[in-house]
């Protein structure tokens, strides 16, 4: 079976548990946590100056009035609708990653999901369900691109997002298989995106792209519309012409009843690149257990999966954007005891801040291929000659509460306590809920 | 200079002459003639299947009504009226074809054009100055991704379409230099389409996404919108990661002055493959010349570019699809005196018409890699021992009023003559129209 046989049947033949295992019951709850962290991010992003630009020209072409958008009441058509909350929701890339996919897969599925949702008025139940195959069809189909399409220079979260949301949009209009395969087709020659635009307002409106093709695919194969059935793994199809690997010999085998790969999301905790969270992590836990301060300190080591060289080692960041691609500078950050979660510890202020220059200077990064991208070896000496060693790898898959706890402190630091509390009670009562009130998630 | 600033001073800097060369006045009537063929094509493609699909869809999202859409009384906004004009005139695959862009240009161009210029009530001279720095940039950006771009699968109505398409609208838009960079670097990261969805809906659907493309990059980069202002050429940009050929040393810096190209833009006088058309006319001239008749012949040799072979040599044809892609089919059409111009000869029960299958079992079709992509040489040998030869190139420019007069006829075969002389009245009169009734066009 191709790779589009087996997301059509994950799609149309995916059913929740009625008992769910202990495994499952821990992934939904991971889902959950992706939504509320994605919320928080999308609100907290909504007055960039990419998220009002997307917007303010989707409400000048306007449209029925079915989806909410963050930051406007006017609602908007759901392609529309996904196009807008995909961008803002990436606008401060602070959503969650998964590095099998490699990108951000929230970003893209819960905005198609919710604009389906909100616009066919299904079921809590019915909105988990699409989020999760959504989700799970792009880190299956992002995997399955692999690196060489990354380094080739395609961005995953557009092109392996447009099928995830694809899916997705598919599950909640409940195509049937051959309806789910057209709109694969389609979605084969209408995703794209590429890496050379990081840095601009095109990353983040990648992840826009992406979710509204998702639904204005899935919307076109319920009416009908007929693409090629194979359009992902054809000759001259996605894959071959967007430099796939395709290493694996029978993709998306897993989808249906799994092993599932989503619970292994990574949110984000800390404001900056995601290269540069497995040391922060690794330097905070030896400065709360050995009680380091910035004065004991003469030189820091940073050992680094040699991929992130070439993303964020900025050696001397002087604007907001270049503070969060720094090793030196976050190492900086971390034995000051700014907080590295809060958005405006990003700024040009706190790079002209001079405390920070001493650490930076002290501070050597380096290569080390042993470890995978997600790892990182850190060494700090002290002035009285001590020497400590850290080891932190973000794929050691942290425990759901001690998750949950920290994406709700995320979220409080992002909004407010009441806000957060509101937004989880929401998403958390959703199994259940015949008609969710998604409209309060945006207000 | 790079080819997008060369891109940026086109659109920005060409003025229509006031006193403009015998070549200029041709180049423009040409213009004016894809014009009409287009309105043709897209009148009686509008009640196609993917046509419906596309339009009742979009009706349903709805918006501002700014701009009109074939099949329909109710306007819609201009990326939208970009997308649904842009499918249903290419749903037929009878518009015009440009050989150096490797694609059609017209059914992405005049969409974006027709939309913004309604919207912003644009004058006449604005919309064709518009159309035409669309056209010629598609058709430059065309040839520089080249043969390989298109061989390794990439469909260039689709890919240098999107960056004509946006050229046109940000002229319309009036953007600035560096809006109109900003607007090709996000149409780098949007453009798409795979050649590997012909005979599906999803090639006409291309060149409507192309059109919305640039209707939507350029109105986001006049907000403000930032993207990576050399994302065509730039390292891991569009051609380097989109199989370009790229081998013009400078790109793009004949566009400002000129020679321009759009000129050689081939308008389809019958309703088949382009590749077919050649072996016609050339068939046509000595059925018409020598007075052949079917009874007369005894065989059929044409030779064409190989290229051709792949595409279009179906060797016993039985769908009305397939049947526009014989040389036998054609070869027996133009001897039994079927209309190859009107699109009802192109039937299931035309491929059962036993008469055409003799002469279908006459000719031998074989290639000659001396012919260029556009041309081809037919022999014809007849029962009396006489043989006769022709040869025609498609890329020999027929005279402009003998051009006139074969776009009026087969607007007129599409349509009907008052319609036909109400548009053309229409589009004649545009160069002085202070505000032109485009709406007309589309009722």
């Amino acid at each position: 079976m191709s790779l589009s046989e087996h997301i059509a049947d994950f799609v149309v033949g995916y059913t929740h548990a009625e008992e769910p295992s202990e495994s499952q019951t821990e992934l939904m709850h991971t889902l959950k946590l992706s939504l509320l962290d994605w919320c928080a991010v999308a609100i907290a992003g909504s007055s960039e100056p990419v998220s009002c630009i997307v917007r303010e020209q989707a409400l000048a072409d306007a449209g029925v009035e079915h989806c909410s958008v963050f930051g406007a009441s006017q609602k908007l058509p759901m392609k529309v609708a996904a196009l807008v909350n995909g961008t803002l929701s990436h606008a401060l890339d602070y959503d969650d990653t998964h590095f099998a996919h490699v990108g951000h897969t929230s970003v893209v599925v819960f905005p198609a999901v919710l604009s389906i949702a909100q616009a066919k008025g299904s079921s809590g139940r019915e909105l988990l369900d699409a989020a999760f195959i959504g989700s799970e069809v792009a880190c299956h189909v992002g995997a399955w691109l692999g690196r060489s399409h990354y380094q080739a220079g395609f961005h995953q979260t557009a092109t392996a997002g447009t099928f995830g949301a694809t899916a997705a949009a598919c599950r909640l209009l409940k195509l049937n298989p051959l309806q789910v395969r057209h709109a694969l087709g389609l979605a084969a020659t209408r995703a794209s995106g590429l890496t050379s635009q990081f840095g601009t307002m095109s990353k983040p409106y990648h992840a826009g792209m992406a979710a509204s093709n998702g639904v204005e695919v899935a919307l076109l194969a319920s009416r009908g519309f007929t693409a090629n059935l194979d359009g992902m793994e054809c000759g001259r199809g996605f894959a071959e012409t967007h430099h796939a690997e395709q290493e694996n010999a029978e993709p998306g085998s897993a989808l249906l009843g799994g092993p599932y790969v989503f619970n292994a999301v990574q949110h984000k905790f800390h404001a900056c690149c995601h290269g540069l969270h497995a040391s922060v992590e690794a330097l905070q836990y030896l400065k709360d257990t050995q009680g380091l301060q910035a004065s004991d300190i003469s030189s820091i080591a940073v050992k680094t999966n040699p991929r992130w060289l070439k993303v964020c080692n900025v050696a001397e960041p002087v604007t907001a954007l270049e503070s969060k691609f720094s090793y030196k500078h976050l190492c900086a950050l971390v034995f000051s005891d700014y907080d590295t979660s809060a958005l405006d510890t990003y700024s040009e202020e706190c790079c002209r801040d001079e405390s920070l220059h001493r650490i930076r200077s002290l501070t050597e990064v380096g290569a080390d291929d042993t470890l995978p991208d997600t790892a990182s070896q850190v060494f700090v000496e002290c002035a009285n000659g001590s020497v400590y060693e850290a080891h932190y790898d973000l794929a050691d898959i942290l425990p759901i509460r001690r998750r949950e706890q920290k994406v709700l402190t995320k979220a409080c630091v992002l909004l407010n306590d009441q806000k957060t509390a509101e937004i989880w009670s929401i998403i958390n009562s959703m199994d259940t809920a015949i008609a969710p009130d998604l409209e309060r998630l945006f207000r």
